[in-house]
């Protein structure tokens, strides 16, 4: 074990060390060699789908644990985009020179080793490790075990990349033992890792952060709203309201909730009803709401639940300041939105709502990698410190100082 | 207890949205009241000296309580710098527009709520609190129970600056509870805390990082050394070596193992001597640096310690490599330092040392804020996340994203 755990760590010396270079040709010849090894990996599939039907699992569960031939060809285009993109190690930060005559660049760096802890889709197993890979880390992935033959089968076929090119093959490790003893040991390892993500359910994530002695960037609950201030376009609110509910219902970054400004209520909820009734939403309403529409009762535990699902809470406030109480108090510091055409309502909003990521006549649903522009999606991270949000290819990497001297010494 | 800990979330909110210019006029109204309220505090810092000397404690820590007219002024001016730093919070540290309109910036925003726990000295309290509030933060303090009369004195003087302010006096906030039970149930509160420094001894810290549940910024040991390569300007090797050692010894950044290249050690290793002999170093070294120079032998166990101490191991590698595998193997992470004129190698050093400091030619004693122009400094941070090496103000900052819409949806 201790061998193993240091066979991690001289392996993240050569995978820092690598050019951009090699690791883009390196990602180019994994992505061939997943469509080469094609039918091996649909085979070893096969033994995963056998068992998880032995097993009565569920057809969703099933559904994710499935590999044919699109989905192979997806990740291994996922591999090329991820090839493609720019290099994230060796970005000079900052740069500047002290009066004692030395020269500092903060430049980054990648982290080391980093766990990646992941349920049932075995497409996560090439991502990360392609992920980790171009900026330079060691990749530990731990897979749920309804996938143990698929992640296998994935692992090998990127292991045998890096084998012919000469590299340790530890750059991407599979821990072969997917039971959760296995789990309870890794995220234990402060010594010999130096990040953990957990990819998955709550109740994973949950429990890896409370159980972990390793830093974890986590990805929990996404509790969003959108406030219809009093000066707000009208249009914009309605648009922006329905995307933020309806475009997709169960992710994290759609709203949950909705505030809407006394002087504006009665305008604009009749007009919005009559839109989420095309999409056939379920809504819920404070006192003062159910005088305006026919909607349910919202209790406090509506405005405390992320449906992920086709409901919203309705709450009328009597003010910004309500609106922003609100969001503090029941928000999950994950993606909230202001409508409103008022510059210094915005500017408050913006900087008083406690939040990754905060909207001006926008939709919450833009919280994503993708539609930041940041390519390849690592994940959406809830912690406060190193990422927040969005989280981009840059984001595995950390930094050190370089100082430059000519003899210098201190006074 | 529920309500104290509420009662900071909601301080952390008013900080958080303090002007730049409030904060510097808070922060100089409190360099004033220390000075006002000096006999008070020194009043109440001797009854500390008191329950110090009848509990006999050593010299040195009685030294480190102490509290005189030159230790405030030297509070109080520390505050001023502080209110002088540029402003932290609000930093626009990217910006982009994407494909589907909206317009994203990334900005610096405060942390929250940060815990300090630290030892005796009581200047910690001033420095840290002011350090916090000019980042926007709330300040939690737990001190040692030998400052109690102390801290208290300086956290009421600086809480009543606030109070005449009419802002909330939890903005600083100190734990009158000083034992390890309070500290136990402090390092667990990560609902309502974000992040904890403790500054201190190493047992402390691997205590807190070991138990704590928040986000810790560590500060542990400092094992550095400096690599003479082959091709290193004699002059300077010898400089920045006797710099590095004998500055002063006491402290993190001060080398511990020098490494020689083989082909360099007869010429330089006797002049060294000569240098070191003047400091009384100690000298210990391995068989190789043995034939040189009259030295006692060094061991695995030397190259392990952080004397701390007047005490130096000297070692003959016989390539870059092998220092680079030295270091890695026993190094701390924290400065490490390169002598030569090759560009080559010294490319090579910087980037496969793993350390949040690399020097090429200059001395590791550099690796301090002040020196780094950061001004005031938060601790040198040994950990690989979010901070790494010397830590400005600007460290006790995080980031959010402000998207900029008008009435954009996700397709």
């Amino acid at each position: 074990m201790e061998n193993f755990l240091n066979s991690l760590k001289s392996a993240s010396y050569v995978a820092s060390s690598l050019s951009s270079k090699t690791k883009c040709e390196v990602l180019k010849q994994m992505a061939i060699r997943l469509r080469k090894n094609r039918d091996y990996i649909i085979n070893e599939n096969k033994k995963d789908l056998q068992l998880a039907k032995d097993n009565s699992l569920s057809l969703a569960l099933i559904d994710r644990l499935l590999l044919d031939e699109n989905r192979i060809e997806t990740m291994a285009k996922a591999i090329e985009d991820i090839s493609a993109l720019k290099e994230p190690v060796g970005r000079v930060l900052e740069g500047w020179v002290v009066p004692s005559g030395i020269r500092i660049e903060k430049v980054s760096i990648p982290i080391g080793v980093i766990a990646i802890i992941f349920e049932s889709r075995p497409n996560v197993t090439s991502d990360t490790a392609a992920l980790c890979f171009k900026s330079g880390n060691v990749s530990v992935l731990k897979g749920g075990k309804e996938a143990h033959f698929s992640n296998l089968a994935i692992a090998k076929t990127l292991q045998d990349v890096l084998i012919s090119n000469n590299l340790p093959k530890e750059i991407i490790t599979l821990v072969p033992d997917s039971s959760r003893e296995a789990m309870n040991k890794l995220i234990k390892m402060d010594k010999y890792i130096d990040l953990i993500i957990p990819r998955g359910g709550e109740s994973l994530i949950r429990y890896i952060s409370k159980n972990a002695t390793i830093p974890v960037i986590k990805h929990d609950k996404g509790l969003c709203h959108t406030y219809i201030d009093k000066d707000a376009n009208k249009e914009d609110a309605i648009k922006v309201s329905i995307n933020a509910k309806c475009q997709r219902v169960g992710v994290c970054n759609a709203m949950e909730t909705l505030l809407v400004h006394k002087e504006i209520a009665s305008e604009v909820l009749k007009d919005l009803k009559v839109e989420f009734d095309k999409y056939k939403t379920t809504l819920r309403g404070c006192k003062e709401t159910q005088k305006i529409i026919d909607v349910s009762p919202a209790t406090v535990e509506d405005f405390e639940t992320e449906y992920l699902d086709n409901i919203l809470s309705i709450k009328i406030v009597n003010d910004l300041k309500e609106a922003i109480e609100h969001i503090n108090r029941f928000g999950s510091n994950h993606s909230e939105a202001i409508i409103t055409q008022n510059y210094n309502t915005a500017e408050e909003f913006l900087n008083s709502v406690d939040a990754a990521c905060v909207y001006l006549n926008a939709s919450t649903r833009f919280t994503d990698g993708a539609e930041f522009g940041f390519g390849a999606e690592v994940g959406i991270s809830t912690n406060k410190l190193h990422a927040r949000g969005p989280m981009g290819i840059n984001d595995l990497t950390t930094y050190k100082f370089k100082i430059y001297g000519q003899g210098n010494v201190r006074e």
